[in-house]
């Protein structure tokens, strides 16, 4: 694309009352526009990042054998009822609002109890289990306050997976087999090396819940890290007790400001008693069936991860999730440099690699700020010199290293790349 | 997909108050799941087909120019106060809530307050202008019925496009544009001989808007066709001085009902006007920017579709846009059929041909049904005579001719078709 063409521009300012690193920037670079405290639009290079995230999870959720629907936000008092979750006293996020005829309605801050309802209409046998479903969902909450940026927003994207299974040992196998699709997850987004599978508070049926825990100083949560194991405990079930339990050694652990990032919990039987979900075993005999909750934050990430990777200069993106691979930079106005650049372009865009175009008759050293503002993988000058020398000027984000590259070495380079 | 690992079933029973043949079927068939009174969710065929709509309607949005983007649910009172649309006498169909601190807030039925609001961080000179941005949207409307399945829901997704101009002029040839661009879309989706541009109500700014209204007793509107011209009228707006106006002869219209899949809207400048947008034009004086407002109904068209080529033994769907091409049944539970299918599975599946393998065990009547019911394109049996006769039977959905194929000339159909 254009940069003539792209309807957002960078800005130097940002809302007063944007307080967050990871918005701020997110708002300075154009990939977000802020709404209201905690409520933020994606922009075309926000969205992008939004999409190549969800792609991801997406194709590791299908390899596990999830299947992909999309449940409503509207949400029906009774089935909440049920559960004890609709009383704003014991949830004090939801949104709620009242049909014409009176009706209360929800919004859905989470789909648990509307999706375990909706399964008594598909299952009823041992043959219909076990499986797995999910969707991306736009989540609200009310939140009281909202100062984190894209990390603790009132309007949310989320990606969250449902397991049902007939026994706890069925479940278990999934539960570790989404543990596993998990770190996939954030090794292909660039997080890998900063996120850990971290026990946190369970529930009813199960001692832990786990959570996934990217080290960010944006981050809400402290955690104390045994970074040989790749294991950490959150603060809030960190004692001497649990220590031992998991046969961790105290004087190894890091304590870590981390965020959390996805998190999967066992429900047991609890919700399906609640709810009224039953199937048939094979002997007959009617079982509750186990059910298993799994979350992603998307748009929390896009915060984190852009948090995590700026320097002082503006975002860097890793390329699997980049909104374009390529910035190229035409600078000058002469009629050579343009005429290389357009074509260039054209070469670029019919080969399939995404790249922005830096058009604008703007002076080379405000291209090169938004170049590194924008923060995309790799930049790519032409100017009067390097028409002169047969050559195109390379640099890659996250060093200061300058190539003069002919086109083939260009081109296979580029082609190398992982986008 | 293999039948016995998809969670959804087909079903002979529908909610008792669930009176819409659209609904109807797409629950039966397992595409939709009524959560309530005009909120439904996509179950993975039926999320299938939206997302196959929508990238029909996003490569068509792209080619002329629009720029994909996400706006939030979440309203601001201010914005909507300054066009005299938040009050509920003014617009019925707001859900409304509050923030913790008391703050009233809306929930996205329409966006273009919003848009244009924010519009305002990005045009400031004529140099940023003309372009369009687009999004595909939850919308949620509190409507006082919803019994019309999915084609007026209080929950639908809905792609709406907004354009920014200078002129006029600049105006008309972008909204010319996307008449055009919304043919295509509609052409491509199967229902091109069916949808026609309607004249409809206009507003402050222009006499007419225009319409696309789909052919189909499950509509809710009325228009007078011009067949041979392609061009229809609302009834909102049928009258002799309409006709004259429009150079339409009224003996050669026809009275149909219909469904509107599509609106495209000029509002000058009225809303810049209202909310503030202005531009510096090269003479430095400012000028309000031109906007007009362009929507399909996704959702709703997933109901049109439904509908409109269902036949009384379930949904058929345009290859364009149905959930999988193939519908492979192995019939009777022999090793042999069972080994030729699953060998079929793997071929296809490789080849990128999408199917559902019915490899469940239940009699042969029940898996032409529900092949007639889901209504995927083509249907390939294998069963211990083709096995035998080392065919294929091939069965298209639109017809009753069975033939016989080998797998050359199976593999050959299958990959000149277009999906």
């Amino acid at each position: 694309m254009k940069l003539t063409e792209l309807f957002t521009k960078t800005s130097k300012t940002v809302p007063a009352d944007e307080t967050a690193k990871n918005a701020q920037l997110l708002i300075k670079a154009g990939f977000i526009y802020k709404e209201m405290a905690g409520v933020y639009a994606y922009l075309p290079l926000g969205l992008r990042v939004i999409e190549n995230i969800k792609q991801i999870i997406r194709e590791e959720m299908n390899a596990v054998g999830g299947q992909e629907l999309l449940m409503t936000t509207l949400q029906r008092q009774e089935l909440w009822e049920k559960t004890d979750r609709w009383d704003d006293q014991k949830v004090d996020i939801w949104f709620k609002s009242k049909l014409k005829n009176g009706t209360d309605v929800g919004f859905g801050w989470s789909h648990e109890e509307q999706i375990t309802e909706m399964m008594k209409s598909y299952i009823s046998s041992y043959r219909d289990l076990p499986f797995s479903v999910y969707q991306f969902q736009t989540k609200l909450r009310n939140e009281l306050r909202a100062k984190s940026g894209i990390l603790r927003s009132r309007e949310f994207i989320m990606k969250d997976l449902y397991s049902y299974s007939r026994t706890q040992e069925e479940h278990q196998k999934i539960y570790d087999e989404l543990t596993k699709a998990y770190l996939k997850v954030f090794a292909r987004i660039g997080l890998g090396d900063v996120t850990f599978v971290t026990y946190a508070a369970g529930g009813p049926f199960t001692p832990y819940s786990h959570e996934f825990q990217t080290i960010t100083d944006a981050g809400e949560d402290t955690i104390y890290l045994d970074r040989e194991r790749k294991l950490a405990v959150n603060q809030d079930v960190y004692s001497d007790e649990v220590l031992t339990q998991l046969g961790l050694d105290k004087t190894k652990l890091e304590k870590l400001v981390a965020a959390e990032v996805g998190n999967i919990f066992s429900f047991g039987d609890v919700k399906s008693k609640q709810l009224g979900l039953y199937y048939a075993d094979q002997d007959g005999t009617e079982k509750p069936v186990i059910l298993g909750s799994y979350g992603i934050g998307v748009s929390r990430l896009l915060g984190v991860i852009a948090e995590h990777f700026a320097d002082d200069k503006g975002l860097v993106w890793p390329e699997s999730i980049a909104p374009a691979k390529v910035y190229l930079a035409a600078l000058g106005d002469s009629e050579e440099v343009k005429k290389h650049a357009d074509e260039l372009y054209s070469i670029l865009t019919d080969a399939g690699i995404s790249l922005l175009y830096d058009n604008r008759n703007i002076r080379p050293g405000e291209k090169f700020a938004d170049a590194d503002l924008i923060g995309l993988p790799y930049r790519v000058v032409i100017s009067n010199q390097t028409v002169a020398n047969g050559t195109y000027e390379w640099k890659e984000r996250t060093n200061n290293n300058i190539k003069q590259l002919n086109r083939d070495e260009l081109l296979s380079l580029l082609s190398a790349t992982k986008n």
